[in-house]
């Protein structure tokens, strides 16, 4: 079960509200990149790993609950961003600063069905989608979509860093960044606690594959080219289990036959 | 440019047409795990890197056209269990054989919108969406991308391979498992080419980060607990450049202050 | 069945035409608050209600028709928003008027997609979709979601009222504010018509819920607290029915214990 | 900030799994009436409450944070009841059993997305998305969304009563039925905390509306009709500020008139 | 403005109900091919037809009233494969009868969100979109658009008589069909009253287009082909404006050249 | 099997980058009218087409590989619009240039997100959706879909050349329209090339239908009118097969009778 506490997990100071970096923050709350993503994905991962290998099941649970924290640091942003207009600023507001800002910079829902607050949502204002939630149930899998999420996640946290001078949101970006280099790691740490995992899933009987296309590059140039001797095309493969080759022949299997379907489709040309 | 030749990359056979095993295919085409989201990565990823990296772009760029040709595979495959009845089950298809199947097993839009033929949606009919792409323009952030798409992938096809025992499409799975073994590697060699590049960007200055927070394991346990001692929590870093800790304080950022927004957002109690 | 007049409901002019006001209005018509969604729900509500009940039936269908009015309404309001412009800032358009303002404030689509007129989509872009119809098939449930959705509906045309100086535009919002009370109105006659309707669905025997937990407010904090004292600790229930109480104490399940699943899911460690 | 303990909030016991119901269950999750919608609109809504009025703010995120454990309760019901086969149904599922339950029955996903477990998707199988979360910064207009909410979810979960015997899911269903009861009584509590808060936004100054049309039922009947004099026509208006009055007359504001846009939309005929 | 009559368009009878053919005629009510599509895809159309065209705007918007009645049909047409069980079968109901085949058939939401009644969806379960909806401004294109709507909607509705041999549901798709000839015919017949209206838009000056490749086909076979002699390969083109011809060189523009971005995007390898 | 070589189908050149006309090219990628529909709308369609009619699968295919070309030919131009700033512009950026329009212009997510490059989505940040894709299995259902696609996609792509003075971007949308013109002309040609095939499906036995309202204009509105002698109420019918005629009346089922559900359903007014 959860619990919450009336603190932020770090201060989250605006000196410069800026309704423009406002709306960047959106695809840090709700956006394939951000935190309502890896929350979730936490979440319904460790919903999914056995009573029996519980350090995984808390590490996934624990840091799920961190990303809680985060979508709660990321919305109070959002707010001052949008609000903490200076008294001056915000009397002049119907003529052209913070609503003008919303309608003109495109995302008006911002105003007009959140009154001015975060949303669940993206930073083109595309509502956030349980699509973006990986948790195959094959733990290697999942560390690997892991340590996706944190590198997107990572890479936007970094723009959004370019986007403002404003030390208070500068010192926010510079701890979740920091987080971010935490999780990286603990995903590959992970990932180095499990005996051989690759390819995942390893579990797959491996002989039971078409031995002779696993570890072959097979270009698809249009007109042939000799093996241009890149890491991919030749010596040992990344899980040494083989070495790599290059074929530019693909191996054909003959044209497609579909069969006339039933009737019942009304399938004719007319 | 694209060509096309018309041959199948791989032959497609089977024996037992099976219209549920044509609904899980589907996923293999239009889902999360599938063909269509591994091919317009790719190939967005590869519209994104620079002329003078051209070794990157071309490996992008040929995978994504090889998975082309696994989505013309898969939907071979889709229509032959869906069309491929003998001719006296076909017969006798209006009382309860496959149309009974479609109407029954919840991909009623396989036969009412497809005439019997595969689609760009996923398992449970949810359409494919541009979603599921991840291009990020940062060449490490999308290889980890690529990588987790992989995996997912091959742990889907290996699924699948547990629904069939029709001879044809088990050999057309060991193809593609085979294929994903390839890909897998080649990605993981792609980094393995990269001098370092954790974390993810490792562009980012990495000193401008919070150091008191980016090698720290944060509890989030309601009662305070000691130092598990898991390879995420002591020892080096995986990155290699730092130690692992401990906390089990959150840094606690004070209550999140919000305050009243303008009037004209009629956001009052009422 | 349906009809229609070429009248609009209420009359709608617009003095000075303005694009971004025009982008406002969308979430009028396509977007969470809008008009198609109460249009469809009530629609699809009356669909459900059985024949002897039908001055219910009636109301919600008489409803639904003038509510495809209002649509009418606000299409005619942003085309004229995004036509109207004089004669001499049409002539202007191709540098900077009315087409700029179409790229430049982010709906580019009602230009590049609709030739400058209104779109099923909301004021962000993103399309209408049928999640936003509530039809419970009881009736309270649903007349809670006529409440809120002419509520959050009334307090969009009140911003909206907010963004606008056009005498037409006022006069046009004036009109459908007024609606909107009457239709919060009507839906809580239609509460009151009902006996006990307390706590939705009345009609569940309550005495099969969990006795112990359905008066009392649970604190999550993670730290205990006092009873607040607050209208929802202490005091009668709103329902009338039992009393509320307090307690920091979650009633606690036992840690989740889930087993490994069947070998061909491929979901081991690896 | 946030914190987890790893207890359930409520025991979660399955005597006789059953793939069917896992599906049923997911509606409780991921779809319009279930607990991911209501934890995300609490935590959002909580997150626009001014810090002046913090025992709304905290009620908001006490209830948010207990619907976070009610998603982990219906995990954990799902894994159960796709997992917790006896043993020789587990070795016969190759067979006929779970797995091939999970083909027929129309969520193939769980088996080949998650490996056999709870996922962010509705009975459907549609992914859950932010379209579903209502935190209009108006609180009233939020109470009754939380109303309506609650309202079709114990309405959903009184339906799932109905698909189980199971002693166990039946025991979990009583409980969360209450905490329904609950939390439908709370919010109705808060809005009788506030004073005179109809119609939605009362803070709208009401004289501003047309009105001649604030308290009038208007038919939309093809055919004239006398006022029927239900409750919605005659009378006190609900929220006791006007009479209601009866019309069969809408207010007729003329055709709509759209001119033909510039030359550059290519909008003629052809 | 818009009305309504309390009487079908055409009478709904279902002799023997059937859970499963409700599931399917959800297609024809929120599916890509179904009567939301159509009639908010009129009316938006006829919203968007200057004033002075008004034969156009009026045909529009007199079938899009008259497919809002089909909805109403199809709807009602739901609800008696729903609930028109006779009573001895309603009896049987928990056991394995209507909720029985609810929960296998894959479309649960009808009996957990909607009570068993119709709903925005389509036969997948997945809701209704704006997406479906085509209102392009330009008259010609809409019509190409609304000739698909009802050349896949009259397919759709084909495919639906195969699926029943009850007496009731054959007359009401008769009816239907017989519509959707009409409709066909009404669309074609508008495009027959324009001038010359292809290429659409004929509007464009056609000598600004590139004259080396409007009349010319393009080959993308792998290995070169001898024009094939099709009817669009050689002789006159369809709108007679011009010859066909063929070729199997594309026009090759060079290798894309990307130039890296600006340092703030971290886009770097790494 | 499909090829792939390092040369765009046509050259892609921009004199003066524009970050806001690289959004409105997004359209002409993800959007509705855009080429990843095409590509993957005439591929599907090829995928369904029986074996034996090899000329219409070839020329679907063909088309299908050639609009994956345009796909990289946009995605190259908007990388240029993106990217191609002159040094010092590129130098400024951090003030207020190309990140700067980012930001205001409403599309953040192709800084954030793709690093300044294409992105599968819409010109308003919508993601491409596989519900643009219409592939019946009908050809000639499926051809009107294709003339309706370059229809609305050449009059996307004459709006866009309305929206650029750019040299390079007009040299390469006068190449895409010429490309149009063929493809709507070759899909013409497919349609002259069937025997009847009006109405579609004509393969249905049109006796059948029901033969009073299959050729009647049934008018909706509210008061009757006399047949107004459009091309569409009066003289032979489009398809040749019978004579239009009209009328005011709807044939008028009668009400909707929906009977009580049962109990189970928890569907009572309360």
């Amino acid at each position: 079960m959860f619990y919450h506490e009336n603190g932020l997990q770090y201060e989250v100071e605006v000196e410069e509200p800026n309704p423009q970096f406002a709306k960047m923050l959106q695809q840090a709350i709700g956006g394939a990149e951000g935190e309502m993503r890896v929350a979730l994905q936490y979440m319904f991962q460790s919903f999914a790993v056995p009573s029996e290998m519980s350090e995984y099941k808390t590490l996934l649970m624990e840091t799920a609950v961190e990303e809680l924290g985060h979508i709660e640091m990321l919305a109070t942003a959002v707010a001052k961003n949008l609000e903490g207009a200076s008294p001056e600023a915000r009397e002049a507001a119907r003529e052209d600063a913070v609503i003008d800002e919303m309608m003109r910079s495109g995302q008006p829902r911002q105003a007009l069905s959140a009154g001015m607050h975060a949303m669940p949502v993206d930073s083109n204002g595309v509502p956030f989608t349980g699509n973006y939630v990986v948790a195959s149930g094959n733990l290697a899998a999942d560390m690997y979509a892991n340590v996706m999420a944190e590198s997107t996640g990572r890479t936007l946290a970094t723009r959004l860093y370019e986007f403002t001078d404003d030390p208070g949101m500068e010192d926010m970006l510079e701890y979740l960044i920091a987080r971010d280099t935490m999780h990286q790691n603990q995903w590959h740490s992970v990932l180095d606690s499990f005996d051989d995992h690759l390819p995942v899933p390893a579990s797959f009987p491996q002989e039971k594959e078409n031995q002779d296309y696993n570890y072959t590059f097979m270009s698809t140039m249009r007109e042939e080219r000799e093996d241009p001797g890149q890491p991919w095309t030749t010596g040992p493969s990344h899980d040494g289990k083989s070495e790599y080759s290059y074929t530019s022949e693909q191996p054909d299997g003959g044209p497609p036959s579909v069969e006339k379907v039933i009737d019942e489709m009304y399938n004719e040309v007319n």
